[in-house]
């Protein structure tokens, strides 16, 4: 057989001396190829979008105020709504959305998002595929300012994989039906309102999370675990301040089913964090000590897993850097989010196939999401064919 | 203005109080927004393929023994081929070229990889999108066998590409322009034929490749230098074995404009590494001491780049967590090859821009490449818009 024949994709395959030699007579292959698609038919191809020169980027924002349908309440603190900015960025009649949330006590603010997009110029950049460039470009812009570079880096996916004409997932060849469950926060309350709550959404999670660290932790899992066996993973927000009692806690913890414990101790008490690590019954994840790669290379050491989440890093681009790093590292990776809309959510998701745990309920807070995307079916995350992000306008 | 007009793209921006409060009055953005295309072009969308439930995949392949211009000589052995397979993957009347690159050293043959790639049963997978899902499963099947993989992985990354309808960089969000110069290897000989070699050449590539290790390097880098004032990289392929000798000659080098150089010493010589590693002038990369990211995490204190191949470690996806981490870490990334025909040399140049060195001149030493695909142009590599790897059939 000419060789070139065998790459055209000629309607035969002569089983050569050599074909002979290594096998290829084997498993029916050979007959394979002679059914081989017409010529014709070979070219036929979809058709795809392609940049245009005239085409220029165009960028706009709007605050926007989430209400949350439970007031939220970490270690000392308790609200009833979430500032957002919204983002559009059209390019060529096509619009992508992203958005940037602002929980008040990570120090960003409406106004230093505002002031940050309007300094964001993409009059230079032509191509919407070359996300790279424009976010190397976006990233320079300041040091901080991740919500606001997330907006842009979200807005730039969805108008990538709308240009692309597939969803996000696809175009990153994962598996859309290896998403994580996601768990579902009940938020800190007196032990009786808790395990109403749990209560409440009974059969629609199959895994809970629970911010501990006001001192009443396990009567608070006592309350739920009254009306659930389902797994709990709990969030302490720096609130432990004692090792010795942490890594007590943690085992009563362990005894109640808990599965992990989300940042036990204050993320630069270093010292405690690896006299714990090293004793822990349950995995230690870093949340508030890891806002970006940077940060996981610096203490992964210290920890079991990281809780990614894109209003801390600034976006996809940075957050699957981190997922490729905590996974190279043998760390566990969780994706996290603020309460957002479902636009953030959906752009988290796009990625979660083949993570270890998801905390994405951020859209299932609030009761004016502007957006519908990935849905919650039987607790697992679950994708949808839309481009890009996913996202439909509510009705 | 109402929220759901900023999200519908509605083409009017009322600069409410939050805006005037955030800067949304700045730059020109309001305006911009008033000049939104109008709601019935905002859904025109791209034809993007869809797999369809009916079709299958059909994987082949062929032993093809690559035809190299000059004997082809590193320390100990010299060779006028490469045995070689081509690899077809086939799914809804569209190919993907795939290739495994066999040079004797290795340990690999035509029949290992035969005997691999017969063992490979796609036939429960339906959706030629799933990377990650159809590799993780042609992974599992042995734990060698990395060219073979390879063949399959860049198999699969091509007729990705083609039913999307897009370059791979363009899927990966890259950009084409910043792909790296390739150096170009002047094969080992008399000095006065590497002199003659690197004239050939003058004028077409920007940083030249010479392997050293067999005794007269100094003498090789002199007679190069003689005639070209080039950047040089070196690949020492393990052949030096004294410490205090390469660091001496690693100045020498310095000297005479060389930029880096690959494996000093024996790969599995970690102590007298470390020891060059610390004082080297130079930095050192790994070639043979890394094989995949296992290999990477293992030994990344000891370099300082490190040179991955797809034949290596197994494809595209496991070179771009490699790229992914080494970055992560610091290292320097090198993106090199094999004799190998156009159709894995392109494969690894669609993930080439951003790296910092490029050996991709496999395809340039042989005399009977069935592909043309990525070019070199100006010494720099040059991706095409070409769907998937970019890969014509040679005329």
């Amino acid at each position: 057989m000419k060789r070139r024949d065998f790459i055209r994709g000629a309607a035969y395959l002569a089983v050569g001396t050599a074909a002979v030699a290594c096998g290829l007579k084997r498993g029916g292959r050979v007959k394979d190829t002679s059914e081989t698609i017409p010529a014709q038919e070979q070219d036929r191809s979809p058709r795809p979008y392609q940049p245009i020169e005239s085409a220029r980027f165009k960028l706009s924002w709007e605050p926007f105020e989430l209400s949350l349908i439970h007031s939220f309440t970490v270690s000392g603190s308790s609200r009833t709504t979430t500032p957002d900015v919204l983002v559009r960025l059209e390019y060529d009649g096509y619009t992508g959305y992203g958005e940037a949330s602002l929980p008040p006590y990570l120090g960003h603010t409406v106004d230093s998002v505002c002031k940050f997009l309007s300094k964001v110029d993409l009059s230079s950049f032509r191509d919407p595929f070359r996300l790279t460039e424009i976010m190397d470009y976006v990233n320079s812009l300041s040091d901080g300012d991740a919500p606001a570079k997330a907006a842009v880096d979200i807005a730039l996916h969805d108008l990538f994989g709308k240009l692309m004409g597939q969803p996000l997932w696809r175009i990153k060849g994962l598996d859309p039906t290896a998403t994580p469950n996601t768990s579902f926060t009940i938020g800190m309350d007196t032990p009786e309102n808790m395990a109403a709550k749990t209560k409440e959404v009974e059969g629609k999670y199959k895994i809970l999370k629970v911010k501990l660290g006001a001192g009443n932790d396990l009567a608070m899992i006592d309350a739920i675990r009254s009306v659930s066996s389902l797994p709990i993973a709990v969030d302490v927000n720096q609130g432990w301040k004692d090792r010795m009692k942490a890594l007590y806690e943690m085992y009563a913890l362990k005894e109640r089913g808990v599965v992990l414990v989300e940042q036990p101790l204050p993320k630069n008490n270093f010292k405690d964090l690896a006299w714990l690590s090293e004793r822990a019954p349950l995995p230690i994840f870093a949340d508030e000590a890891v806002q970006n790669l940077a940060d996981l290379k610096r203490i992964s050491h210290l920890y079991n897993g990281v809780n990614i989440k894109l209003m801390k890093c600034g976006g996809l681009l940075e957050a699957e850097k981190m997922k490729a790093y905590a996974k190279a590292s043998g760390l566990k990776v969780m994706l996290g989010c603020m309460t957002e809309t479902s636009c953030a959510i959906s752009a988290a998701a796009q990625i979660s196939p083949g993570v270890d745990f998801a905390d994405l309920d951020g859209n299932l807070l609030i009761s004016n999401d502007p957006f519908e995307g990935v849905k919650i079916i039987d607790g697992k995350i679950t994708l949808n064919n839309l481009p890009g992000l996913g996202l439909t306008v509510a009705g």
